[in-house]
């Protein structure tokens, strides 16, 4: 199978999106043309960015809803959540422990860790805040797959460290910190600066 | 001037922490090797992306490190501070207003806002919560550029619609919703389900 190409796979999440709410509408089969309308995305590449998650569209049908959903929940690993640690209780880090969406997309997040005692063994979102330093023996009677990192970039790498010996596989960064990892390990930076860096060079370009 | 491409325009932020973090060290000059081996990107990708912010290296040389660094600043229109407002102080909102990169990055939030009673009068990281319906007359007496949106999907487009009339030209949409907009406005999602995406995509994919 060839590699998915980085943008396309970021579009992945964004027709689910859509598709799932079409699907709660009812709606049976959508045509590329559609999806590039409630997007913004050219037909032509929908089509691409789909195929490489396996979805086949019907020439003058176009795509099932509900089976193009299922392609590409599986495609994305979606299927089976994957269970996480967060580390950093400031302002991130509650902002995720009390985002709703994270389960239909595959992240559980099972822990939270912090080392300022005001926080540890406080309740965010109804998590426990535990600290850092029990994250090891926690995670021993875990199978934890991935670690957010929400803490102060200063500390971002020992965090990753951490995560690592627990076993982590892969890394969700929020801080602006480029991690050094072993090959095993996937690091993603959630990278808030680069759409506001989209928005606010486009803002800045002259008017048409 | 012929249009950056979105994937260098996303990479662009990227390299301006990392050449600011050098000028800070007192770095005067990289390659683009050296930028790839510190971000993961392909070194003609990287000379690439830096031409079209009008940045060009020197043979044997490399980049003149805090040129570069002005150079992108200005491309990404980060020189001057936009004015935002900020709708939907829940978890997301609260973690923005007390985000302490983006003066850096170009956006000043001056104000915030709510619907919620238990939110209004309250004071989050130092932000008075107002009441939305006072949000159009604010913006009368100020020149506002960007609406964050951080509210419920829910009342997404109704908060676009008022910032818009609130004369924004740009939003920064943390919803999943697609935001219908007039066509002098620039919406850009903060799709924290891209990232995700792409790093349960990966972790889901099996190991070489």
């Amino acid at each position: 199978m060839k590699a998915i190409p980085e943008p396309s796979l970021r579009r992945l999440p964004v027709y689910l999106e859509l598709l799932r709410e079409l699907r709660e509408q009812g709606v049976e089969d959508i045509s590329c043309t559609q999806i590039g309308e409630r997007t913004g995305q050219d037909p032509t590449q929908i089509r691409k960015d789909l195929s490489h998650a396996g979805a086949v569209g019907k020439p003058r049908v176009g795509f099932n809803v509900a089976e193009t959903c299922e392609q590409l929940v599986d495609f994305l690993g979606w299927r089976k959540n994957v269970d996480a640690f967060l580390v950093g209780a400031g302002a991130m880090g509650t902002a995720l422990l009390g985002h709703e969406l994270f389960l239909k997309q595959g992240l559980n997040i099972v822990a939270a860790f912090d080392i300022d005692p005001r926080k540890v063994g406080s309740e965010i979102h109804g998590f426990e805040i535990f600290h850092l330093d029990t994250m090891n023996s926690l995670a021993r009677r875990m199978n934890i797959g991935i670690g957010i990192i929400t803490t102060p970039a200063a500390t971002a790498q020992d965090v990753a460290d951490s995560l690592i010996s627990c076993g982590i596989r892969g890394i969700w960064n929020f801080t602006p910190v480029r991690l050094q990892t072993p090959g095993h390990v996937i690091a993603v930076n959630a990278a808030l600066s680069s759409s506001l860096g989209v928005l606010c060079s486009r803002l800045a370009m002259p008017q048409p």
